[in-house]
């Protein structure tokens, strides 16, 4: 479970917008849920872009798949887009907040061509859904 | 669940992009997770916008929720889009392929502001996805 | 009098942007300014385009003119824009809500080039305003 | 009741596309409208933006409503859209022919989003139904 | 032969852009061809969308190609696009005028990139060339 | 029958996309047809624009109509468009593969507002039906 | 001759684009020039665009041709194109720079397509020529 | 100071977005700085376009520097830009509110490119700071 | 003097856009100019791109100055623009019709930023016009 | 006070562009009219986006105002931009040199929506103000 | 080794953007690296693209690789891009100046797709910069 | 030698795109040239843009020129291009793959007009024939 930028600062960043969970609070929800699942979980938040692309060519190696909300990235960065095609495991992106009801920049999703697909604008809940499309992928389960 | 114009084809159009399973395979998919969820679940296709708004017109009267697979109409009919806006329930898109990785004309999409998420690309389990999202809806979650 | 998608919802959708009144309202106001002219009018309320589009050529062939309010199709029926081209009698395009002051697609308007006129944004008043200049173009107005 | 720059000339101006009535013909056939409607108008015309600008900062101190014909300032002028937006009675826009059917820049509607509402096509028509459009806003009537 | 919104107008509607044969008069003249091509021809004319597409779904089942005049829908319908790439005999795409020639919204054209091969401008003629290469196609021609 | 830069290596040159036929083959079917309609035909090819231009200027005087596979230029050359309307003859477009249906770039077409119609993406046919069509407009029939 | 806005600072303006002759230096070039070809010229510089579009109405009662410099208002004003296309009489537009050769927005000419012709570029010497062209025209040379 | 269009309703004009300082509250503040700077000021306040291009001119014979509010004509004069270009001393460009945070047009600004820099979104305040880098490059500072 | 593509036809082609003289009489016109200012002409048209550049190689070397009527390469081509900036001496632009008031393609202009400027719109008087303006600027006047 | 990319080279980079003053220059400068105004300043630079993030992140707990000047990242970084709108405390955006003369793609400014305001273009003299109006807001002066 | 429009100029044309050696010296280098990689070179200008057309049509069946230098031709030709997709052997693009650093319509590059690699920017040693990579293709060598 | 974001993955990732060469398999073939050549040569690879940025400056104190591949951030970073611009020593951009052959948003190029030139689609070659073009350059080679 991958998070970009910003995300460090859930339920304190625009509540209105985010949502009033910490980014603790979704990790135990995920957790809860990786163990309905049988299946382990890591967790990284990096406000760093080379960080996110070092974690992504580390999950080519000790990972089935990975789920990654982006923020700010998912609009900008190439680099991403580039790490997602590189490694052969299946990227799940997901959003807390519904990117297409905001500023019109959010509409263009830089990483959305390279992912397997996208789960977006169901709060803290968008993390669960992820994981479970994940397991559903890495599982051998058609996208 | 609402799926729109040419998913009655299902299972036999370009099945390299939408799977092999029919409607009928992915309804029963449904209403296993939709029993294990305990809700109840009614299924309309049509290849005609106007029922579709009509659907959802009458979906406001005796649903809590609404999945919709608006197919092509995603990138086009503003009719849908009012409809959605409309009406007061919350509406759950969902697409079977990853659309950002097709054409660019199914990156425009017209429904997404007014919905209240999206899940995109898991073949036949995007819509199970979805069902579990409006149910969280349903029930009060926050998306 | 030719209305298009979810405006039988009038008075019940999104009561902030097209008020109170119901279509059944505005009917009732049409009709009395109708009969102060002295002329009769018909109603259809279709959320179908191509019903919308028979009604169009039915027209041509028992009205003096049509007032047209195309909601959605306003922005994105290039069949509606032929029929009314196709027709010889004047048309007008009403519209409830100030279009120019909503999203930006509501600004590109498809049918504008072949109406005779618009009257937009006075709500319901748009309609009675409406009947007022199809009336002045039936009788030979210039417009 | 405003009038935007070349309206001078109308009834000699293109008349193929603005007709023949010239801007006194229109102002006789307000007025007995508005004797009518038992309302006071004033009319002013110039080609000057500032102007316009002005009489519509003089209208905020003595009158009830504004029916403005910008004309070209339609097009360009942010300086009239701010005036609009500056004062608080209601602001009519109108246009003789139907701008939407002539050249595509004046498609570009820039006052458009702080009016309250639009009558575009019917000839000198239209500043008769703008008139009663504002009279029907002046007195609290919804727009 | 399939034929969208408005062609059952043809010989009536706008007679200096389509011609003054009706659409009976086309089938007649198709029919001609088709029993000297030694082929067997249905056609459906609808101003409905979706009747299209539920003609094109069916076509599949019992037909060897197809010839569409698809009008207003050839620049706005993705659901047909979708139709007509889900089925698998040929399409030929023909059109009475040269769309080309005409408002700059005609030249976007959506079935296009899907279709077998287009016929475009000859007026009823169209049609005709249009079996004729659909016969060529349906006979394993080379398109 | 004019064919444009690179037809020369018809039958060699992308034979995925332009078929096996060679420029020999494709007269030897056009003579065939042209024979049966009793009409005569001259082939031209060039790579030079200019060489084109000048036969177009040649063939008003000494042709009825011109089939014109205008190849690239068909995507660039105001001076072959010019040409084409300065002569009065009908010039049939006609194209081997789908231009639609290839790089966005082809889907600009400057010829075609001035010729008479398209066939477009039926291989060597495409000149075959466009003789065809070449020979309905001179002899007077309706485009 | 029509003079737009800052063409009174000409001289001491920027002379490396418009070079080292004042307004009156040009004065006296096309005085001359229209002494030799026995016309009368009037000359006005406003950097108001009302007082212009003034002037263009008032040349319409009392002149045969108008040459216009419309300095920046090339690029804005579509009051003065109204203006241009509501007075009968010629009106050829010149420049002193090559506003081609200067910064994009200038390329954007709202003027050029009402306008008889253009004579850009010559410095000083484009009122001259544009005198001229003025002259030619209003003695019925066609444009 | 210069001050363009609808700054004389400032304190009235849409206080939400202005403050609620008037012109004459603004005229104060700065005033009062001036004196603390040493230097002299002149305020003048304009809805016409043309007489901001006056004073312009009028302020490179009597001013070291120019500090130009130009509201709305930011995003649409060229004729101003040309007149600050014209002038040899130095002009700031203020904004009472933050204008990229509003309006999308308001992002255009013709005048950014040649002005010698700009102060933005603090109110009243911006004319007091705007004064303070007039007065430091007036005095040599560097920019 | 050099000419483009389908100048040879003028006097032929679309004389409502080009007028009746032909080409010879556009020679004779300016030979009488040119021998009133005193200097010599030489006379080149030709439908090749490669030409018309070989052409303004060779006036480097032996000419003063070029009128050159581009035809449609004015709009197309790069290498023409290339060779204009290429040779020292000036290059005049001139067309015909006033290039603005035709189709949208013809006001992309892509020599005129290498030229010393223009004159547009005149008919054949427009070479006259370009023959005394290169004369100017051979003999040293400012451009 | 935030300084980004290349920063650091201040006084050595393109001086023609960016002054000669170093960051210590302006650190200097800063902090003798920060001691004036009574205010406690920090100063960071960093090349990396992330670390900006962070910055931005910690100033929050124990800063009452930011003055950053993003460098390069002022037209691209979203993280940033989420990031300020992430914080309650007022950031000021400042630059050295005026951005709008400089390249096009150095006029879209993604961060300039969610500062409060902005000074540039008055070299290091654009800190100094920075903290003026930095200071001016954290005191409750309206922006 | 191919040259486009306008080579034959080289190192008299423009030489602070093409340097000083002319076409001739260029050729000198490119034959001493030609003889120590022990390949042979042939050497061909042309200003017209319908000889560079042919002659790349002749490569094919008597050279093992290209080196073209497009010129203007690299931003225009589609002609020139159908011949190299057309032809197996490997074309190596070139060009002496940085054309990314020069007008924005230098940007947009034609062939650049089709072909296998280029060398921008080195001035003469482009060329031998490319014929080392053309024998490198040639060779075997991957791209 | 600087190379970007996922260039350490090489040999692994895609390697129909970008070959079977690891990043160490090109620095031999690199180290092996530069020997040749007499030079020196470093080799740094980071996922991070801070990174790049700091050793692009560190570079201009201990190198003579520098050999970029800067992967995604060619297409994105103006923190690099404005650290290409800060520095003096001339920079070689490289590209393994031909990047316009790619997605379009590969063929914006941010880098492009600051760098020195461009070595694209080569393999592992453009490293080579990179380090041969710098070490022209930085022997002061014109570029």
């Amino acid at each position: 479970m991958l998070s970009g930028p910003n995300l460090n600062l859930l339920g304190e960043r625009e509540p209105e917008v985010y949502g009033h969970h910490t980014l603790a609070d979704v990790e135990a929800m995920v957790r809860e849920r990786a163990e309905r699942l049988g299946v382990e979980v890591r967790f990284v938040q990096s406000n760093h872009e080379g960080v996110l692309v070092d974690e992504l060519h580390r999950a080519r190696l000790d990972c089935h798949a990975v789920v990654l909300n982006p923020g700010a990235f998912a609009h900008t960065s190439v680099a991403l887009r580039d790490a997602i095609a590189a490694i052969r495991i299946p990227v799940v992106e997901v959003h807390l907040s519904n990117v297409h009801a905001r500023e019109p920049f959010r509409r263009r999703m830089v990483l959305a061509p390279v992912v397997r697909g996208q789960v977006v604008g169901f709060g803290a809940h968008s993390y669960v859904l992820g994981l479970e499309a994940a397991v559903h992928l890495a599982r051998g389960g058609r996208g």
